[in-house]
């Protein structure tokens, strides 16, 4: 990976349109009729819908698919508290991994708030707006409390994703460590390095996951978190230890089996590191300097397990292969939270998923042709094309099973197909430029009219109202071909470019093309051998006006001018 | 225009993808160096720059380009107070509308609020996000002070359009039609009926311009509104009229020079628009049934001068003229507020833009070709193109003049053709393809390569990233072209397919089309001439993989599949 200069980043943000989202129409908009469909006066339906149904939002609006992505900036990354507008371009950059990863809309919304009671009030205010909420970048203890009241005041699902992502892929990469370890989550010790909202929500979720509380030892910047402290929040408190024989992070770490840091860098020793139980679990996931480097772990004892928070080393634990997916399973039933339920069978699905054979192109991106579970590999990667159909489903199925899904998915099958497509690349593509197209639909030429594939991408694109088709072939060939494959034609003109009654055509265009070509030594009897060439009479009937764009190609690859990738 | 059918208007909200918007990345993300940019580590560098000047989350975020379509949904359309989420789909639609006509994007906000003290804290404490706020289809009078204290205590425009969108396009209308009339607003009798918010504010911006308030009187559902009413609010109290000889709007309305209607349907006779002044102005704006339809009110009289909110009859007042341009003028000069100067600066714009020649494309629009200012035409068409650079730059120059703009715009023909690109069909489409083009710049052929247009145009790709472009033609003579031109070839490929180095790639290609077209009885020999074809020979580069696509047409007017309208 490139070296991240601050001009680099600078740039990107500030070039061409300033920032790194914009919001633009889905549906057609370049007629009369369009917009009395989209405003007055044909909104009133559904606004009527809506009156009479509230959950139609969900089909009349883009609420179903639209999360806020919501901070005070009060901690924004490693930055600390920056303001709401400083957070801004963090919040849109969630946004824009929430549409790359799961096709999820995201407004940004920066809350110039930092008393919760008040912060509080603003998210359910504009709440209706959306069909999800993630908090982001609100410090401790607030963001507690914040959660804690939007979760019971609202029908939506709301997540703080700084408390409950990291809590979701670091438990998935603990069910996974363990398995490789062959040891048992109820027996473990585990040492957990700094006590922020993140610390406290991974400790929570590895208890809910089967970790004894009594097996847990929390530090933070003043040393072991033990009963005898009188300076605990609440939080703090209930992981607060008995233990009274320890004091400082290297007295705790001495046999423990796993050792979480959320904290800072290099603060976990080798020694300390060679201090731990047999197979010892190192979680370093301070960023971007782990609490001890990849390199000093790995070389201070071989049986270490070990992951960070860098995607420059196996088992990155990454944020951004949990949140899309629990956000899109959410979403896609309608659910009225993210509840337990749903996070730990992200965590399931996420840490199965590292069990499976990995796929060439997960393989390819990482440059390497052999990722199999095992020390090296227990966290699935980011670009895995499966995660959204596995944790979106398994999200969806516990939401339906929990009982907070509004919408039930019935036909799995479909879903999943859906995620795919969702996903695809050549559907992301297809589907801008099907939406371009749309809004103005012209006269395009099929120059390969006569062959199947063709044949149906013209019927289809007639259809879908992308296009007013103009087949090139013999159309009696063309007739008898659609009959075959049950295609119908209606509305689309075929021409039959070599036949007689095309020949003042030819001509015609022979003579333009002629003319053209003239300085190059073409001549008219030259041009007119050309007319007879699909390709050229497509090109003269873009060229004269008769159409508007061609569509060419032998039989397959090149279409919509992008070869498929 | 064809009717707009309840099925047809739920069809359009909710096939497809529901909703009408959707929001999409601007910037690179298919690499991981991109993400390194978008989020984190890069992101952090413009976080700091805002941190240390706020101004900067113009230049880094989506902000400067952004605004808030808020309501709280308790006066949608004609429909009252159907609640916030059920307005949904008309903020979505008024999005639509911002981004369409002047490219700006919208996040629509729904707020469950109606008190307003809390409604303007939950608007306050979102605004960092954006660059201005549309507050819309909020009821009077809470409308009133939610407007002014929102514009006292934020530091970025807000405008209610409900009131002010009106008022600015009715004032236009108004001062042309007056001059059709070839009468002086200071001396003209006003008739308002109807007393809401944007009936109190259009007679203020009357006033504004010169009309004085005892020639006014305002009519509400209880007839004149006269000083020696008890039931008034501050808003109306200021309107009351002195005069005692007049109770309902039939005795108000008679002597009349001007009527202005924002009430309900059919509420002004036939025998009415008789009993007024001379060469009448009758705005019947209630919708979509006016106060007195456009036939009856021109059968009353001949010298009758109308307008109606409804676009199938001439003059409408579309509010639509108005806010995206504003918008766009405050946007550009980073205005901390729409001001009356500005408003009225769009006014002028706007009224002076009806007395301009008519651009061929809007009396195409209208299937006329003669629209000229005069009683059947004195206010601007929506689909004007003018209307972007007319308005927008009268509103930044009044920002600027005024003391409100934070951005100095100074080259005002750079602007002027900025904002004409911004809406340019061609380019919006364009813009599309490039931006999915440059997320993942494919090997493209330029058939054409020895033409100066493609030449330029894949100098031109390279140059912005979109693609890695292959020129097919001769390469001595391409070259010598390039020097010509000033066109820098580095990076770009050259295939001279008809050079004898290129034998073994023609014979290759000519085998593989050879076969596929063996069943249409094609040889290799025709096969092998053919491959000396431009067009041929760069398809079978894309079909052996050897390019990803081919750009060919005949010299400029196929280009990226789509010809530019």
């Amino acid at each position: 990976m490139a070296k991240i200069t601050k001009e680099a980043a600078l740039l990107y943000h500030s070039q061409g349109k300033p920032g790194k989202i914009e919001v633009v129409p889905t549906k057609p908009y370049s007629t009369q009729t369009d917009l009395s469909l989209a405003y007055s006066p044909g909104v009133a339906e559904p606004c009527l819908e809506i009156e009479k149904n509230p959950q139609d939002a969900y089909k009349y609006t883009a609420k179903g698919n639209l999360v806020a992505v919501i901070s005070n900036g009060t901690a924004v990354l490693g930055l600390g508290d920056i303001g709401a507008l400083s957070g801004k371009p963090v919040m849109e950059g969630k946004g824009l991994l929430f549409k790359i990863y799961a096709g999820i809309d995201v407004f940004d919304i920066e809350i110039e708030e930092k008393d919760p009671d008040k912060f509080i009030e603003a998210v359910k205010a504009i709440a209706p707006t959306f069909g999800g909420i993630n908090l982001e970048d609100i410090k401790a203890p607030e963001c507690f409390e914040i959660e804690r009241r939007l979760k019971e005041e609202l029908d939506i699902p709301v997540m703080h994703d700084d408390q409950h992502g990291t809590a979701i892929i670091s438990s998935a990469g603990l069910i996974n460590a363990l398995q490789v370890a062959n040891k048992k989550i109820e027996d473990v010790k585990i040492v957990v390095n700094g006590a922020g909202a993140s610390a406290v929500s991974c400790t929570k979720l590895y208890v809910s996951l089967g970790a004894r509380l009594e097996n847990i030892v929390m530090v933070d910047s003043k040393g072991v978190i033990s009963k005898n402290r009188t300076d605990l929040n609440e939080q703090k408190r209930y992981f607060a230890t008995n233990r009274t024989d320890i004091h400082t992070l290297e007295e705790a770490i001495k046999g423990a089996d796993v050792f979480l840091g959320l904290s800072r860098g290099n603060v976990l020793s080798q020694d300390m590191v060679r201090s731990m139980a047999a197979s010892p679990i190192v979680f370093a996931l301070a960023n971007p300097v782990p609490e001890i480097s990849y390199e000093d772990a790995m070389a201070s004892r071989p049986d270490v397990l070990m992951s960070t928070g860098r995607s420059d080393y196996p088992n990155q634990i990454n944020n951004v292969i949990g949140f899309p997916y629990i956000f899109r399973g959410a979403l896609d039933t309608q659910a009225s939270a993210i509840n337990e339920e749903m996070k730990i069978a992200a965590v399931h699905a996420i840490a199965n998923l590292a069990k499976q054979p990995v796929p060439d192109v997960v393989n390819a991106a990482y440059h390497v042709n052999n990722l199999t579970f095992g020390p090296e590999y227990f966290i699935p990667k980011p670009v895995d094309p499966r995660l959204i159909t596995e944790v979106s489903m398994a999200v969806a199925k516990a939401a339906m099973q929990s009982g907070v899904a509004r919408k039930q998915i019935e036909d799995w099958d479909a879903y999943k197909l859906r995620l795919r497509e969702l996903m695809g690349y050549e559907s992301k593509l297809t589907r801008q430029l099907y939406e371009t197209a749309r809004q103005n639909p012209q006269r395009v030429v099929f120059a390969e009219g006569g062959h199947p594939n063709m044949l149906k991408a013209a019927v289809e694109a007639k259809a879908e109202g992308i296009c007013h088709p103009i087949l090139l072939g013999n159309d009696e060939k063309i007739e008898k071909l659609a009959k075959e494959l049950d295609l119908n034609l209606e509305g689309i003109e075929i021409v039959n470019l070599r036949h007689d009654r095309e020949t003042e055509r030819r001509e015609r265009y022979a003579h333009i093309l002629a003319e053209k070509r003239a300085r190059e030594g073409a001549t008219y009897d030259e041009a007119n051998d050309k007319m007879f060439e699909r390709n050229y009479f497509g090109m003269m009937m873009v060229e004269t006006g008769d159409a508007d764009a061609m569509i060419t190609g032998l039989y397959t690859k090149v279409y919509l001018v992008y070869k498929p990738v």
